[in-house]
C-alpha cells in the first residue's frame, strides 16, 4: 500500500439514494473525505458522483444490495484495496409501508427488517472488521422514532427500526473502548425528499415554514458526529423539524 | 361447531419445551383453560401433557416450528377447528448466544431473530386475526432485558429481543381498542432450569437463596396478567430476583 | 413488645383520601393486614374504617401530612410502637393542576413537587428504616405516564413524577439486596372517582365501556405485587383501561 | 429601544462557575454573543470576564441565585433591559452527594432538587416569557445519565434531574411550536475539572487518554444546538468518552 492512498480518509454511505443520503455524501465529501456511496443501482448514483466532483470533491458509487452478504464483503473489500481506508461509514436504508397486524405478511415483515436492520449489521460488522485493528473509525446509523416506541400499524418498521438501534447500542458499547465511535440519529419527521413531495403533498406543504427536515441540515450533524474528540462522543441525537408533534 | 365446543377456552403456549414455558402451561391448566403447547418436537411433550392430565387438566402437544408460517397456519387452524377458541397465547421463544459483533455470523444473527421474533410475529398475527373478530383474547410475549438496551456481544439477542417489544407495543396500540390484551414481560434474571444448572453452575448456587427465577412464579404473574379486568390492563412488567444487579 | 403485636403485619397507606388509595386499603385489610391509612384530615376516613371493620378487618386512621418531616416521624413511630410493624407501605398522593410553563407559578410548581415526590421520600425513607434491619417489607409508590414523559402544560407534574420514579428505582437498586420490594405502578389513565365524574363527565361516561379504571382492580394489582415471592419481583408495571389511547 | 441594542444577542450561562459553564460563555462569546454569566458570588467571574474580553468578547458577570425567585426576574430584568435581548440561556447547575437513602436527609434532599431542577424552572419560565412573543430563542439544560435512571446511593441527584429532564421535555413540547428551541444535554462521564482532579485523581488520571470530558468539546456541542436551524432541531443528545463503561 503506497504513502499517499494512507492518507485518503474514505467516507462510505450505505444508502446514497434518497435526499438525505446524497446529501451526506457531499456534506464529507466537502469535508475532504473521499466519498463511496451505493444504491441498489450505480448508475442512479451517476448525477451525484458528478456534482460532487464538480465541487472540487472525490466520489465513487457503487452498484451494491446492503442485504447480501457476498456484495457487502466485495464492497468493502474492494474500497479498502483500491481506494482508501473506510474511516467513516453511514447506513441510511429503510423504508415504513403502514400495516394492519392483521394484514401484514411475512414477506413484507421479513423484508422491512431486512432492509432496515439486517444490512445494518452486515456492513457494520464488515467496516467494524477493518476499523478495529486500525483503532479508529466512525459508524452512523440513521434512525427513526419508530426505534424508540411501536405503534399501530407500524410493527414492521417499528421492529426493524428497535433491532437496528439495539445493534447501534451494543455496538457503541463493545467498539467504543476500541475506539470506534459508533451512532444513532433519530430522525423524527418528514423529510423534503422527492417522495414526500409526491406522496403527502399536505406535509410537503410545510416545507414554506420549514416544517419538514432539509437533508442538507441532517448532514451538517452527521458531519457534527464524526467530527466530535473521542472525550465528547454522542451516541443518540434526534432530529426534528420545531413544530413536529412529538 | 356444537355448543361445548364453544365454551372450551385454549391456551395456547408456544415454545413449551423449557422450564418456563412448561410452568406457564400447567398454571392454565390448573386455571381450567385447554392447554395447547408446540415445541419443535411433539414427543418431548409427553411427560409434561401426562402430568397435567394427571392433575385432572386437559392437554394437547404439538410438533411445530414457530419461524414456518405454513405449520403456524396449520396449528392455528387445527386447535381452533378442532380443539376450542384460542383465548390466550403465549409466545415464550428465544434464546441468547453471546457473540463479539465481529465474529457474529449471518446465519446466527438472523437465526436468532428468527426464534425470537419472526415466530412471534406470525403466531401474534394468527391468533390475533382469531381474536378480533370475537373481540376477546391475550397475547403475552416473554421478553427479556435486552429488549429495553443493547449490550456488547449482545447484538443478535438485543436485536431480537428490541424487535419482539416494538411489536408487542405495536400490536398493544393497535389491538387493544379491539378488547385484545397485548403484554410483555421483561424476565430479567438467571431461570430455575436445566441449561442454567448445567451450563451455569455459579448462577444456579444462587437457588438456595432464591437468586434465580422459578418458573411457577414466573407462570403466576402470565396467568395474573391474562385474569385482568380489561379497565386495568398491564402492557408491561419486569420479573427479578430481589438480589440481582440490574 | 409482645409475641402477639410480633404476628401483626400493617399496610400502611399514605394518601388514601381517594378511591385508589381506599381500594389498596380494604384489599389489604381483607388479605390479614391491619390496615393504616392517612390523609390530612383523618375524621374523612372514617366511614373507611367502619367500612373495613365491618368487613371483619381492623383499620386505623391517621390525620398526617406526609410532606412534614416531624408528622412523618411521628407517624412511623407511633405506628411501630402501638399496632404492628410496618411490612407494606403504599405512597399513593399527587395531584396534577395542567399549566402553560409561561404561567406557572414557583409555589405551584414546588407543591406539585412536594406532595408526588418529597413526600414520598420522607415516608419510603422512614419505612425503609424500619424495613432495613428487619430484611422484610414492600413499597410501593403511585405513578403516572407523566413520570416517563413530559408533555405541554404538564412541566409541574411530570418532574415530580419523573423524580418520585427516580426515587423508585434508586430505593429498589438499594434495597432490593436487602429484601425490600420495591415498586412503581404507571397508572395510564381515568380512575373511577367523584373527582373525574364531576370534573370530567365526557370522560366518566367512558366508565359503562370500562374505559376508566377501577379502583378495586388497580388494588388487586397491588395486592398482586405485594405477594410475589422474591425470586420473581416486579418493579414497574402499568394500568390503562382497554381503550385508552396510549 | 435603540436599533444598536435590538442587534446585541445575549447568551446568558446560568451557573459559569466550572470549567463547563466558562467554557460554554467563551464559545458563545466567540461566536459573536454577547455574554452573561452568573454564579452565585461574581467576584469569582471577574477572571473569566477579563479572558472573554481579551479575546474581544463582551461579558458581564452576575452574582445571582438561581433558587431565588426574585433574584432571577431582576437578572433577567436587568439583561434585557440594558445589555440585550437574551437569545440563548444555557443552565449549568447541578452537584450530586451520593447518600444512601437510609441516611439521605430532607434538607439535603430538596437542596439538591431546589439547585438542578427548581433553579431551571425559575430561569427557563422568565427567559421563555421573553423569548415566546419574539418568537425565537434557545434553552439548553445541563442534564446527567442520573436523569435517565435511577441508582443506588443517588436518590437524590436522579431525582432532581429526572425532574429537569421532564422539564425540558415539557417545555420543548409546549414551545417548540412557537419557535423555541428547548434541548437537554445528558453528560454521562467525568469532566476536566479542579474538583475531579482535586477529588478523584484516579479518574483524573485518565485524561491523558482523553478519558474525561474536555470543558470545550462540551461546549463546542452546546454551539452546535444553538445552531441547528429550525427544521432539523435536536432535543437530547448525550456526551461521553470513549472509554466510559455505560
Amino acid at each position: 500500500m503506497n504513502s499517499q492512498k494512507m492518507q485518503n480518509k474514505v467516507a462510505l454511505i450505505i444508502g446514497a439514494g434518497d435526499a438525505t443520503g446524497g446529501a451526506i455524501a457531499k456534506r464529507f465529501a466537502q469535508g475532504g473525505y473521499i466519498t463511496c456511496m451505493t444504491r441498489r443501482n450505480a448508475d442512479k448514483l451517476q448525477a451525484l458522483v458528478e456534482e460532487i466532483e464538480q465541487q472540487g470533491g472525490k466520489a465513487y458509487a457503487f452498484g451494491s444490495d446492503a442485504r447480501k452478504e457476498e456484495q457487502v464483503l466485495q464492497l468493502i473489500e474492494e474500497i479498502e484495496s483500491s481506494i482508501g481506508e473506510i474511516d467513516v461509514m453511514v447506513f441510511n436504508i429503510g423504508a415504513n409501508v403502514p400495516c394492519s397486524i392483521l394484514e401484514e405478511t411475512a414477506r413484507k415483515y421479513f423484508k422491512i427488517w431486512e432492509m432496515a436492520c439486517f444490512g445494518a449489521f452486515l456492513v457494520g460488522r464488515e467496516v467494524a472488521k477493518r476499523m478495529v485493528p486500525r483503532q479508529r473509525g466512525t459508524i452512523i446509523f440513521t434512525g427513526a422514532t419508530a426505534g424508540l416506541r411501536g405503534s399501530a400499524y407500524f410493527a414492521a418498521f417499528a421492529g426493524a427500526k428497535h433491532a437496528l438501534r439495539a445493534l447501534a447500542q451494543s455496538m457503541a458499547r463493545e467498539l467504543g473502548p476500541q475506539n470506534i465511535h459508533v451512532a444513532h440519529v433519530v430522525v423524527d419527521g418528514a423529510i423534503d425528499t422527492e417522495f414526500i413531495e409526491t406522496t403527502f403533498p399536505e406535509i410537503y406543504a410545510k416545507k414554506s415554514q420549514d416544517g419538514i427536515l432539509n437533508p442538507e441540515h441532517i448532514a451538517e450533524n452527521y458531519w457534527h458526529l464524526a467530527q466530535q474528540p473521542r472525550d465528547a462522543w454522542t451516541h443518540e441525537l434526534d432530529l426534528r423539524p420545531w413544530m413536529e408533534k412529538w
